[in-house]
């Protein structure tokens, strides 16, 4: 007798083929497709998610899924069939208490939203994208009521779209920490008023060079071109149609060499997790990344850990010089590793370097906090907004674009989201104090042996998709789970070095 | 109430969105995809294929069909909607009469028939692939059974898969007018002895310089780079998703500039069919060109009455001479012109010149017919290739992989579909003589105005899709049905120019 799990197979795979789908159509829209293109290739995406919702959402996969949870049945399952599960009912759980009027009212304004909030920024004025995010926030919190346990806090409910293994409660101590910890060392920095150059990243860097170097630099930390592709679009991010098929974009200017080697790598760190899903569970529903976190945590080792550091450098820094003759041949290694490393307040969250980059993170979250739990009036987010950078960075935006219209995530209803990136360089904090104490990581960097780390976060992480969380894996790897010291840790000890303190 | 008709949308609309996907997930693989990507991705489109057709293929639409058919509704259809009838009608004719296991058996074939076509070739071995073949046939003999009309010629049943609005008939005329008049123009060409040198063809190009010429030269001829799209693969093709997205492919060999620019000028010439399709059809299932011969039709317009012309040639070469500087300094325009028209017998079809072309497929013409209408031995075939081709073009293939296994077609279970080829010349050159008649044809050739000969084309032709036939079209356009006169007249002339006879 075929077991109930089996029967949702058809189901699972339509679903899985549609996403694809959509991810590859998602893909070109970026990075190929012609630009007049869009309105009927989104009549398309539109046709497609209709079908995917369908083929998941129905009365046939509900009563499946009643069946496999409420019956032995899923004791029976194997750990993977048991996070497929999980994963089909947190879909369920999310999508089927929301009133379909609701549901459709909220899916015509984000359709819009992201519209409104590029020209607002555009045009430098929050008062024309205010009423439009109070509505957002609204449908927001009303959906997220829907699916709100006694006595959780609403924010939570948010915060679990994204990271399911921690609670609101551990990741306030986070940003505490981070706040306690990480204010004072900014402001001492600031005060020691060290001057380190990086001008000499504005040089002209011809692109094709750069292209061909970064290129190059993916595959020397890992990248595999024959499992991925990396193309180009005006912003840089990761994606993938299975493990056989990872994809990244890179965008490069000519007057600015950093950005493009830190994007390769970062992207490289994302693409390196998603090639290394198993093949078991490639093409189903736990066949990716486990949290936002835990990916970010990837791409920040990849960035952060590796490429930010001095005996990273030490192998490669003189390939570079040579790929870029002879505009870097009066730049030492220490005054290029300085200069990657430079850390100064600023206004924009993805300008930010390693140190001052949490505040940035520690200002959403409180806002968010102050959105999703307090009845605040939108017209006074800008305020608040600029008192924060002022009291945590030191710096005060002059303009709404640069403060409170940075970031698209709101116009998209993604609240809760912002957390992850400050826990994913946490995370990857602790995976580097770990593999420190395991192989000669010092030794890897200098040499470029990046295959025992890679394999190690394969066998604990990466291959494991969904099927285990974040919090799990961090203990069967290191032997404790999230632990935010290490990050603080790190920091300290990195910044205290280069600014002598 | 709701007509019959509009209760097709839904359907409809669906197997669009799926075929869109099926097109970019493919126009992927050929372009972008990793190496490693193919076997994952396939399964995707397996499962998209098979949703697409329970889309179309199923009781509702069919009983739809039925009633739209068999009442009064069809007659009150708009011109639009009777051609998305029949075409849908069509679809059912070829695929419902065939027993399902009959139907799976011959796609498990055909998923590996290519691949042992392709070994058969490396290997240069017919008999690997002989008994392959002799499966294909069978069932695609069997299938055209099964829509036989009575009295119908069997392969006139798969010729109207490529070309619904030609006779059998009309074709065996079109090749014995073919055979009469371009085998002795040949042979008198050949026994001339002639020498025209291109052998500079075969000088050193840079491939970066060729894209950049190649890509200057569609827009030039008229591609709208705010709705296509150029890039590279193994071969060239083209591809649309709809009217604001057409795509195609060019690959770029060092030794050899013809190659690319003349696939630039053919596959421009397929993009501007389909961006000029109608809105009202374009994401519907007749809107695409009309049928393969009228498609290639347009492709070989722009490739050979536009860009092999000499006026064509008069404008730019000044252009090309400079973009390769100092590569062709010794080459006049009219070494040049002489150049790009050579006509010598030849052993691979897709290398032949313009003049010898027809003659290559008019052999596999008469192959296809023995095939589908005699019960041929397969093992038979090369020897019957071979003494033709040393019948009508007086050179004898010395191997399998110069002979008979040189095309994938009938790996793929294509018959019938050759014979389009040598059609879209022949129409290319009614529309060739029409418009010398109606514009200052060769003065826009040298001038560069494509726009006048466009308009036509796509006041007449393109903005139809398949809403109405080749003969239909060509009737409205040119005043008369298909005559294949206008083709003889149109090479007899050119070349006896070009050898001086």
């Amino acid at each position: 007798m075929q077991g109930i799990f089996q029967q949702l197979t058809p189901y699972l795979e339509k679903a899985m083929a549609l996403t694809t789908a959509l991810t590859l159509i998602e893909w070109d829209m970026e990075t190929t497709a012609p630009e007049e293109a869009a309105d009927a290739t989104s009549s398309i995406i539109g046709l497609l998610s209709d079908e995917y919702f369908k083929t998941i959402m129905n009365d046939e996969v509900k009563q499946l899924l009643h069946k496999i949870v409420e019956t032995e049945e899923y004791k029976q399952l194997t750990e993977v069939e048991q996070a497929i599960v999980t994963q089909l009912q947190k879909q369920y759980d999310e999508f089927e208490p929301v009133p379909q009027s609701e549901y459709k009212a909220y899916s015509e304004l984000t359709a819009k939203s992201s519209g409104i909030w590029a020209k607002a920024k555009e045009n430098n004025d929050f008062n024309e994208f205010a009423e439009t995010l109070k509505e957002i926030i609204y449908y927001r919190k009303k959906f997220a009521t829907y699916r709100q346990k006694k006595g959780q806090p609403l924010y939570e409910v948010l915060l679990h779209d994204f990271e399911p293994s921690f609670t609101m409660e551990q990741i306030d101590s986070f940003f505490a920490l981070i706040k306690k910890e990480l204010v004072p060392l900014i402001r001492q920095i600031t005060s020691k008023n060290v001057v380190i150059d990086r001008s000499f990243n504005h040089r002209s860097y011809d692109i094709d060079l750069q292209r061909e170097f970064c290129i190059w630099l993916s595959g020397y930390v890992g990248f595999d071109f024959e499992r991925g592709v990396i193309s180009e679009a005006e912003h840089p991010f990761t994606t993938n149609l299975h493990n056989r098929d990872v994809r990244y974009t890179n965008h490069y200017e000519e007057n600015n060499l950093f950005n493009a080697i830190f994007s390769a790598i970062h992207e490289t760190g994302h693409c390196i997790y998603e090639m290394n899903i198993d093949d078991e569970i490639t093409q189903t529903i736990v066949g990716s990344g486990t949290s936002m976190a835990m990916h970010e945590s990837q791409s920040r080792f990849y960035e952060n850990m590796i490429g930010k550091s001095k005996e990273f450098w030490e192998g490669i820094y003189e390939k570079l010089q040579q790929q870029f003759k002879p505009v870097l041949n009066d730049i030492t290694l220490e005054q290029f590793y300085l200069a990657i490393n430079q850390s100064e307040p600023s206004l924009i969250r993805t300008e930010a370097d390693e140190l001052t980059y949490p505040l940035h993170i520690l200002i959403r979250y409180e806002i968010e906090k102050k959105i999703i739990t307090e009845d605040i009036d939108v017209y006074e987010l800008p305020t608040i907004w600029n008192d924060l950078y002022e009291e945590y960075l030191g710096i005060r935006p002059q303009t709404d674009a640069e403060g409170i219209l940075q970031d698209v995530h709101w116009s998209m209803g993604e609240f809760g989201y912002f957390p992850s990136y400050a826990l994913g360089s946490a995370i990857a904090s602790q995976l580097y104090h770990f593999m420190k104490q395991t192989i000669p990581f010092e030794q890897c960097l200098k040499t470029g042996e990046f295959e025992e780390m890679e394999q190690m976060l394969k066998e604990h992480i990466h291959k494991y998709g969904m099927v285990r969380n974040t919090n799990r894996m961090l203990k069967d790897m290191t032997g404790e789970t999230f632990n935010a010291s290490y990050y603080i840790e790190y920091l300290k000890e990195k910044y205290r070095k280069i600014y002598d303190l």
